[in-house]
């Protein structure tokens, strides 16, 4: 079977791009350098913040800003997109609709793979950006799979977005640990018995410092939808 | 100043790109997601093999390949390009003339470096493919700068050759850096006090596995220059 060529809209933030192109490379089978994926990211930091967008109801120029990086990586070739950027997913529709190739649905691969980990009925936390949580994307996706989604209290999602705000500027430090720590403790005391990294920067600190709770990466499931899609065999594990 | 936008004319392979654009992102001066510099990647790992090509004499489908996905990238926007393959480089000015954009000269670039921190008429180990010594780029470059370059015996050039092959495959691991030591013991017998990663694979493998012998890392001077070209300031470190 012919490969595609995976495009990847990033730059939201960077390092989550650049965590996503390499679990793409390590989930390809290869036995030599030229079957790796021929992979076009576009990184496009100027982006307009989502959460900002969807908090301040001022889409426009961060829908447009998405759509036309989408159009950017289908013209120089792309046949699938991913997005590594969980927030931004409240515009699939609109990005979707802006191009012809497929758009991998990365909280609809997340959601899909917590039921078949967690189980049906599994209580799991959420730790994402405000906008992710206001769009509701996790919840109604864990719902449609038959999962209940847990949501933290006002100060512990505070600590979750200082958290983020600093993984995009910088790395990834033990202090962006300690703080998850506390909204962990928050989700626990919810009822969460599980954890989805529901954004990406929150990915890269989990990835790093094993939560107290067992949790899911939806960076990793979208590589290996991507990885399925676009060679036709499955990911290596 | 306005940035530029930074391509990478990558996939040789995949994880020396991944590691040049993370380097990228690290040294770029940011207070904000929106600060991070727009990088075009095309990680075309199907362009054919760059030693076997200089080996063999058949030139053409290399060559073609990476000035197509230069222009690519051009098409795509980029504004300046560099090239995360060290072998690539004995056809920079074929790659140069297929773009009206500047190209890095990453060999240089090392060079350069080499000179500032080892000092006049210090002898370099070159850790690089066949390719690479045949074309003589780094040979020439550390002469130009007023330094001597050592290369391995053969047995130890066949070790070296292995190990990169083998990370081009998987992850770098242990035995990769048991097996260059070797190779650095004998570059050390031939008199080098100091090393350049010559080939983007190595230059992994001494990251998570410092050698014997102060080393450089040309990757990081290739995404030094970068980000100094495309803000007008320097890289932050």
């Amino acid at each position: 079977m012919p490969q595609k060529v995976v495009g990847v809209l990033g730059g939201m933030g960077p390092m989550s791009t650049a965590d996503l192109f390499v679990k793409v490379v390590r989930a390809t089978p290869v036995t030599r350098e030229q079957d790796h994926l021929h992979i076009l990211v576009d990184n496009n930091p100027k982006i307009p913040d989502r959460t900002e967008a969807l908090r301040s109801g001022d889409t426009a120029p961060t829908r447009d800003a998405l759509c036309e990086t989408a159009r950017n990586l289908e013209r120089a070739g792309a046949e699938l997109i991913g997005i590594p950027c969980n927030t931004a997913h409240a515009f699939l529709a609109d990005i979707r609709a802006s191009v012809t190739v497929p758009v991998t649905d990365m909280v609809d691969e997340a959601a899909t793979r917590a039921r078949a980990r967690f189980g049906e009925r599994a209580a799991v936390g959420l730790l994402a950006t405000d906008g992710t949580l206001a769009a509701g994307l996790y919840r109604d996706a864990l719902e449609r799979h038959g999962l209940i989604a847990a949501e933290p209290g006002s100060d512990a999602q505070a600590i979750v977005m200082g958290v983020i705000d600093e993984v995009k500027i910088r790395h990834v430090s033990g202090g962006c640990a300690e703080k998850l720590e506390k909204a962990v403790e928050d989700l626990s005391g919810r009822g969460a018995t599980c954890l989805i990294a529901g954004c990406t920067e929150i990915s890269l600190v989990l990835s790093h410092h094993a939560p107290a709770l067992p949790w899911l990466d939806p960076l990793q499931a979208l590589a290996d939808a991507l990885v399925t899609e676009a060679t036709g065999r499955p990911p290596r594990s």
